[in-house]
């Protein structure tokens, strides 16, 4: 990943409000650091910070201490320039809130114009309130199941950062010349395809399985089979090996 | 959500193999259950049943109570059409993982046309073998932060479990009647696509192009090359048809 992804990642925050056991702000904190973010807001979290905080961390305890609690909302929204709070309900009165893959979408743009965005998650158990979503520009609803939609506030934001980092990465990839990677083996050209089908087609003659008189579709089969593959060229050339012993075998 | 939806999801396995930490286990059908996954498996899990495990499911015990529990990984993975191997590496020798969106894309042609699914998920510390993972016909790797990687069990889960749901979903929203297709041919079985490999062992033996005394990586290589083509049925009806063919011209 290049610098100006980090960067990119580094300016979303993620508000937790009034988080109710520490070990779900823990737990946040690594999901988010799994996916490059690191910039908490934690609204009058009730117990911060805290031992099991750390421990769920497991190795994200740098975004923890660099995590900044406030007393309101408000205050952890100052400068953002598109907020998204999270609610469960797949439906706000007459609003549908986005799904996470649309609001990332959305906030890209956003953020690569140069503004800093705000994703939002409430209480463990009742979420955010009316007052706290007035706040927010949009909402998000992850689709869980409607049968059981207990979504752990890590889990939610495990799926969130998740998003944000798939599109931020293929914002990147996308306009840019698909860089051949040196360590990648070369896949098999056209014509050394091609070559490949009719040794391919010559050693099944020998071996009597291919009547050259009734061919049927036997090789077009084969030519899908192995195109969807996408042969690397030493893939083939083992395919070429196993044709040249099936000829070497039936001339004895 | 239609029961065609639940249907298919209810066709997708998860597989767990030698999970250390029973909460884990608890998390990832937690994870599962909030995408409407239920289908879990645990391939000689440390210690199941759990009442850790269960505290953990957080109403999710049903899953955790209609588990298979099994001693194999082979034995999970019976009567499926597609596998796919969870990685922490970003590439496995020349080989590029698909990431969860792409792997679901790829499984979901599968579901639809009435093959399972499995997603096989390895141990907390070392992940999948390199055994485990040929028994897999891809390889996944979720895209993670390269300098902490530390993604938790049940947050794996819950970002590919998040994955087949959006993606279930928005094929029905799309439109797309999400039937069976009789014109899509079949995909070949796990256990038929190991009868062919075992097959094709046998033949490249009698051929002489594979010396069972050193073997090296050529079964290895060959498998990759047929699973990355998702074979169908009849596809592995006429290679298998060639083996046999190999096999009588060296009576001969």
């Amino acid at each position: 990943m290049t610098g100006q992804n980090t960067a990119l990642l580094a300016r979303i925050r993620i508000v937790l409000v009034e988080t109710s056991h520490p070990g779900n702000i823990g737990g946040a904190a690594r999901a988010m650091k799994t996916m490059g973010l690191n910039d908490l807001w934690l609204v009058n979290p009730k117990q911060f910070p805290s031992a099991e905080a750390t421990v769920r961390a497991s190795g994200a305890d740098d975004v923890l201490r660099s995590a900044n609690t406030v007393d309101s909302l408000e205050d952890a929204l100052k400068g953002c320039a598109i907020v998204f709070g999270s609610t469960a309900r797949p439906r706000h009165f007459d609003w549908r809130p986005f799904s996470p893959r649309e609001a990332v979408g959305l906030g890209l743009d956003t953020l690569l114009s140069g503004g800093d965005i705000a994703i939002v998650f409430g209480r463990e158990n009742s979420g955010l309130t009316n007052g706290e979503l007035d706040l927010c520009h949009h909402a998000i609803h992850i689709p869980a199941n409607e049968l059981y939609s207990s979504l752990n506030l890590a889990s939610a934001v495990q799926i969130v950062a998740y998003e944000l980092r798939v599109q931020t990465l293929s914002n990147q990839n996308a306009g840019q010349p698909a860089i051949q990677d040196e360590a990648v083996e070369p896949v098999a050209s056209h014509d050394e395809l091609e070559g490949l089908y009719q040794h391919l087609e010559q050693a099944l003659v020998r071996l009597g399985y291919l009547d050259p008189a009734i061919p049927g579709k036997l090789m077009s089969r084969l030519r899908k089979l192995f195109n969807r593959s996408i042969l690397k060229r030493s893939e083939l050339q083992i395919l070429r090996g196993i044709c040249a012993a099936i000829e070497k075998q039936s001339m004895k």
